[in-house]
């Protein structure tokens, strides 16, 4: 692992305000609030990673299943066709229907071992899984903020770039419920804000990287041809 | 399923706003607090697509019984006389009091039967669930985040356009209680807007919606003659 | 019951408000934090039809005596005497001290057998139920939101237009604790508004009625020589 | 008990606003944050009733000795010794400390003893609870909500009329934890109002009142030369 | 005791507000959040106590050692060896580590012992508790308010006039857990106020203080050349 | 241990708000929201004391690994390989992973250990735990209160100026769960201000600090060149 190599985000102004991306190894929460495109964001990371700098990636799906996921890519311009030697996505609920004979298996044993056995085989860069809330449902913590911290050790021993989307409430600037603040290495934010009666713009910030001196403001983040940006705020 | 076929909420100026309505096979919160026509947009989606489209939709009550849903619509100019084969509306309520000979069955379990029954016979393209709430309680989940993310999975297998109504509190801004707003496919939100001392607005607005490109924005919800209308809020 | 009949509420200017009063048979919360007159209210819409529409009503108390109500409507110019032929005031309270061998008997069982009762021999159309907390408190629900549920269908079998009085704190939008303001049918609310450093008005709104198209605003609630009137909020 | 006749509170300028005072019999909570006086109201309704009117009264005080809340009176130009031949004041924590050897006496039981038989030995009008919070506390409830309303049957059945001192929370406007405010007849409610950076002015204001056509306004409260008085707000 | 003797807190500028000090024998609670001087407040109070008026006085220290206080108090130029013959400093955390083969005393009977073998044997007027949240948590209370009363009870008895040290959450309006704040005589409030985006001033307020007519506005708290000063508000 | 000895904070114009420093020997909570440079601030304190004042420090790391922090460090400028005979970076993680035969060793056990073996044989006079709530979390506290008490009280037994990292939730102004703040000799504060709609800054302000007259304002928290600066907020 180069000192200083970043993996860029691919949002348009915001690579910049990184110091060029987010430094590898590093495990990032991607957390906003429903619609605030956080998906869309992190596929785009492994789509034009693959793309334009030949990195493996491996996107876990645990909220929705991949017919739905991979039709919503494709209304976005971000086909996982285009880079399906390269990135792998994982379903992991339908895996979990498949292996009714394998019943001692937890869901966290199913997502490590996805994880692990893939990292194996396609040695993958970057890691999504999407979404931390659902796994830390379904692998029914008994002592959530304990196994949280050994979860996050375990997927530092990865050795990927990870990101752990996370769901935030509307109106809420809470990043997580069981620490998971402040044992993420970075943290980048969106949200929906209120610009007036009728408007509502979605705004993308990095709350924290480490290894990085970056901004902390808000940026407008804006999806137009399948490009993501993050704009300057004009000020009324 | 056709890739890109899309339901229509004929809520008038909406479904421009959603790239002309939702994707097929979705799940759809209709989410808003009490008051803000909840029940109305989801059988006029059934009623309308019934009419218009040739759609097979079904309705199920938990809240009320079919005889004063049946009034209210009447009074909404949206008779279910009007769909009567296409659409099937089901009062659970009453059911379950007909059934006091198969007590061993839950609420969850006749829901079920129901919904993958009528699936069968009627081969519905809409399931409306009014509430999802009530379907909550009564189903007495011991684990309701992880048995709802199962809920939902099993939803997904029905192959419908499903909405599901939940009811907010009055100036909250959280969507659900047990993570239903990142398990649902999209989020539509009713609200009531307070415009001065005297005057409320209904409002409505798009929070989210997979394989969708849509408007984040507020409009004015109207309804007018029995036509349910999304209008530009007229900024002072 | 015939289809449109509406109960008028008899507040002035606010029957017009909801197309000419409640639908007949529905269970609508009468919710306000204290002192913004819901008992006043409440047994207006009882004394008011009984005098005018020759109808019957049941107004059962649990949180105050005979007494202490009967001085109160005595000085709100609404006796109890005007109708006493029509209308039956219920001191629950009362009655399950004289009880006392009946211990057997909980206080929802009482109730129940009041209503009940009284329904097959007065045949009530009105019933108001002062206060709903008092009577969840007093029932001892071990499971609120399902018991209530029950209850609510209880009641709906009545065929009365039933009134639920709910005491909201102060500075809440909280209809209700246990889903009541998405089991019942309507909800009237009525709240303290402070206008200014030293003046409070009480207003009232309807936030939703079944089979109604009515508007969502808020009224200014005066009482004057023995009349209710919701009146226009003059703007500054 | 006369109908219509009324307990002054003595306050100067509050009584024209409670149609000249409180109906007797009624359950009065005095709620209000620390500072606000309610001590010096209640026990100036009972010495000024004494002095006034000849009417009996009964202070317990569970939350201050004797001696303090005398040297408090004392200080405030309201000195027990003016009126001791009609006003019992009753040190219910000096009580208990000399019951040792009735250690089954629990503090309910105690406070209803003398509440009982300070009624039939002095036949009192007015009695002050200071406080009720403390004496929920004490008397251990295990179901407050439910024991709280048999508590209140059983203080209805003293025809009293009964004042129950409350502490509020600093900026809450709950008046009371287990359903205080809706079992109670009236609420006078007082509080601190920061009228700019460095004032704080006291106000008072009649919350609730059966029986009674009130002002529900807030008045600036004063103590001054031994008179309480409540004023008009003047508005800058 | 004599009537009407009152302690002076020796805050140039406060001690007027209150009539001229702290009756006799009354429990404060001098409540505020962490950085507003408190332990200066308090330690300053028994200091000059001592110095001018030649009363004794104790201060019990629970949350930090000796050393560090004494450090403390000689930067603020308030030196403990001034006053060594009038004033106790009790570290109780290390008269704890010294009893270890007395492990049967709790904290609780350890603070009680030494405050009643002091005050026979120095017979202090003023006693400090440096803090009463950290006496709470060290008592291991079961029933936290009944054995809170009962603590007060207990301290009433020492017949000196008590400061109870109690930090506040910032922002926040309690100033108590436990209904400290209606068992205590009197309150006095510090706080920090943000009076611009970069400048937070120290606020002082009596809140509460029985036996005493007193102002309960919000002043400056200055401490300039080991003397504390409340001074007026210059509003803008 | 030195009456007036001060360690240096390294912040440009911040130290002298602090009357010079922090005071040898103290327990110092550096509390702020993810994103507020804590990391960075402590181990400049460490780094520049080690280079300018040939203190010896210990940081024990929690959150992350060696390496991440390592590379973070080197990213500001300050590359432990610079101070690397005099400091001593922990990675307390790893080292337990280690220890799988010792099993009996709990997370608190270990950290004493490694605390007291490196006071023996390093003799620090500055130790940084990041962080606090990390510790918390690991040493499964059973009654957190208690027990983080007798933590402070092993940790001032240490004789080192000691920061404790503490994370705070965005928007909350509380510094701690148990009673941290109390127990803590200082508080250092750093927060995230939004400026305008667009612009974020961070803040630094010293809340309390035993045995020093302090500033509580605000100051503009600025990183660059290496150089960390606390600047005077420029007012509009």
């Amino acid at each position: 692992m180069g000192q200083g190599d970043r993996i860029r985000t691919f949002i348009h102004g915001f690579d910049e305000k990184l110091g060029g991306g987010i430094p590898e190894g590093l495990i990032v929460l991607l957390a906003g609030e429903p619609g605030t495109m956080k998906s869309t964001i992190a596929f785009n990371i492994i789509y034009q990673n693959a793309l334009r700098e030949g990195r493996a990636g491996t996107y876990v799906l645990l909220e929705q299943g991949r017919d739905t996921f991979t039709r919503h890519l494709e209304q976005m311009s971000l086909s996982p066709h285009d880079v399906e030697n390269k990135v792998s996505i994982v379903d992991l609920g339908m895996i979990r229907r498949n292996l009714d004979g394998m019943a001692d298996h937890t869901w966290l044993e199913i997502f490590k071992m996805y994880a692990s056995n893939l990292k194996r085989t396609l040695n993958y860069d970057i890691l999504v899984v999407d979404s931390l809330p659902v796994l830390e449902v379904m692998a029914r913590f008994e002592n959530p903020r304990e196994e949280l911290f050994q979860l996050f050790e375990w997927m530092r021993d990865l050795k990927a770039t990870t990101f752990l989307i996370s769901e935030m409430k509307p109106g809420s600037e809470d990043f997580g419920k069981n620490g998971e603040e402040y044992l993420a290495d970075g943290i980048i934010h969106t949200k929906m804000e209120r610009v007036d009666d009728a408007n509502i713009q979605r705004r993308i910030r990095c709350v924290k990287m480490r290894g990085t001196s970056h901004s902390p403001n808000y940026y407008t983040l804006i999806f137009q041809n399948g490009i993501l940006q993050a704009t300057r705020i004009i000020a009324e």
